[in-house]
């Protein structure tokens, strides 16, 4: 089944075309899950094993892939030409691909390929250049989709605004049960199972959950434990909806009020400053460097140099594993201009190793015309539980 | 928190160095998260960005990584010298792995390096390349930790059998469950919510869930939809547990008896046959693809070698996204000796796509001293809702 109708799909190979003769490009030989998914509606964990869409200038378009995901591109995509490498003694799947080059009359072309990607591991991407050297030129192209995922369609942002409400199922649930004595494992499974209940996917990256000296982790790791009469829970988490993603960011305090937690408030109102300020540079006419900025300047002049990152967000899309973050990334300087249709999480994070303290608030916001708009219900209000 | 003991984890070191050794390497450059879990315990998703941890034949250990994972790798791992590459103008991360290991006095010396690895692209194994060309010799050396990690340690078989639990946990909620009109998200969250609320771990890929003409597939794929009146759910799914795993298949037939529910008890009776075979084969002194064998004679005697697979299974272990299979596979041929520790997920596939039918059962073994063991304590009966 496809989430896109074939108009929509079909509009944006149109693009990756145009784009591809507009830097020279014969055709492009892509190793990215989200290229494939973007172009065609491809959807499978498969490009852990070697496998490649080859679109060309010409619009000729076809998979090369293993057996197992021969149904699985028939029942997710539109892709009419699907061919499976074979396990060959001596053969690699590169050679397969380079016959199948071949006959498109790729010899003495140029191709764009996508070298940056998780289904290309260097072993294989060595076997692509051996193969193809001296038959055809190949050019780094592996951010020319992602220049086009960057900005979304009407019916991308129907998704992710779904993808939003998934995120505040899951932030209620968290609030619903967080408190001493709860077991992290349990708010995992109310928060993940929110978004499934929803209709949601999992995450391009796990739940990142940690507690104790660990809420100062922003990745998730195995060993779940009780949370504490006194403890910190940082929760970074994503509603998912057919792959795209919208993310949340929060650190709930537990246990009793005092001194901790008068630092704790202290830090959340400068998060909460720091992110009405992104909120401010994130428009049409700003360069994403901008809300770094921001942010930067906000945590600074709060005191929270030492405890800040040198990033603050980062744009969202239709992702896969092992990481839901897509680009590009709120720094310093990044010049890439602010346009409407972009979604980007913004995640203000504090992580003070001095006092064992963390604190964090992120939302998930659509550019729009003259500004932005704020995807989630929920309040940045400090919740203490 | 480590998960081992320290002992334990230099144990895996000593191993791994005189491997090293036997093969004329003076280090090993590592770029698969499995091998830095295994050896340290560093546990993190930070491989989606580039990051190598050196092991020397001196027994030299470093880790080079970004500034996210500084704090993960000191709260997870016992790797004592962890840097931080820092982008800079033109330079790569490269460029800082070529400082590092000049410092070791790696120059003239010949490494061994996980070219085969998801936390290496082709970009950055080039970019590694074209650093290192003239200043050592590289070997690709991607399996030579995997050979040490295919047979577990009773901690590791622990972690295994508890994550056995946590299958069995996940399948019993969705038998619970399943049924016409069920929404299949529902399913998946009780599953995993399963999972969670024992204390595991998100699997290296999704689980996989599919019903209708999708209960033919095998992997995931974004679309959940409701059970109807007559159906069939496709479960594949793991316990996670300190990113051990123990997986499951099953096909759950949905709606009335009739002549689909009894080619349905055909081919459930044929994979169970297939699995018994499989466990004759699963033992000390045969060959991995004398398992596969196994499994071939039975579904071809029975009718179905145009519904199986060309491969009936695989190695678990610790392994992070975007897969959870492990090296060696069952398929024809494969030479690999089956030796006590090692853990197998034996999956019985029939895919029949004329009848439009799907029937499997997988489960976990561990080879024993003389056979193996079973791990689930769940009937291998045909279970119809």
């Amino acid at each position: 089944m496809l989430h896109f109708t074939e108009e929509e799909l079909a509009g944006r190979r149109a693009q990756a075309i145009a784009l591809m003769e507009e830097r020279g490009l014969d055709g492009l030989l892509m190793f990215r899950q989200e290229s494939m998914f973007y172009l065609t509606g491809y959807d499978t964990f498969g490009f852990c094993f070697f496998q490649c869409l080859y679109l060309g200038a010409d619009g000729r378009l076809a998979l090369i892939t293993r057996a197992p995901d021969l149904r699985q591109a028939r029942n997710t995509s539109m892709i009419g030409d699907i061919r499976i490498w074979v396990d060959r003694d001596g053969a690699t799947p590169a050679t397969e691909l380079k016959a199948m080059l071949s006959e498109f009359g790729c010899a003495g072309k140029t191709l764009g390929i996508e070298y940056e990607a998780y289904g290309l591991t260097a072993r294989n991407g060595m076997a692509v250049n051996a193969e193809l050297d001296g038959f055809c030129t190949l050019k780094d192209e592996s951010e020319l989709i992602s220049e086009l995922r960057v900005v979304k369609s009407p019916a991308e942002l129907a998704y992710v605004r779904r993808a939003a409400e998934l995120a505040d199922d899951a932030l209620a649930a968290a609030h619903a049960l967080t408190g001493p004595g709860v077991f992290e494992g349990d708010i995992l499974a109310a928060m993940q199972g929110a978004v499934f209940k929803g209709g949601g996917d999992y995450p391009g990256n796990e739940f990142i959950i940690g507690s104790g000296s660990d809420a100062l982790l922003c990745r998730y790791f195995t060993g779940r434990r009780t949370l504490a009469e006194q403890d910190q829970l940082t929760l970074e988490f994503a509603g998912a909806y057919r792959h795209y993603h919208a993310c949340m960011m929060r650190t709930i305090p537990v246990g009793p009020v005092g001194p901790v937690r008068d630092a704790q408030i202290d830090m959340h109102s400068a998060c909460v400053e720091a992110l009405e300020a992104c909120r401010e540079a994130l428009r049409p006419g700003n360069i994403v460097g901008s809300v770094f900025d921001a942010h930067a300047g906000v945590m600074d002049r709060r005191g929270y140099r030492h405890a800040r990152m040198n990033a603050c967000g980062y744009s969202l899309g239709a992702v896969f594993a092992p990481i839901w973050m897509d680009f590009p990334m709120f720094y310093h300087g990044n010049p890439v201009e602010i346009r409407p249709g972009m979604v980007f999480f913004a995640h203000m994070i504090l992580m003070d190793s001095e006092a064992d303290l963390a604190m964090n608030v992120g939302e998930t916001f659509i550019v729009t015309e003259d500004g932005n708009e704020r995807l989630s219900r929920m309040p940045t209000d400090l919740v203490c539980r």
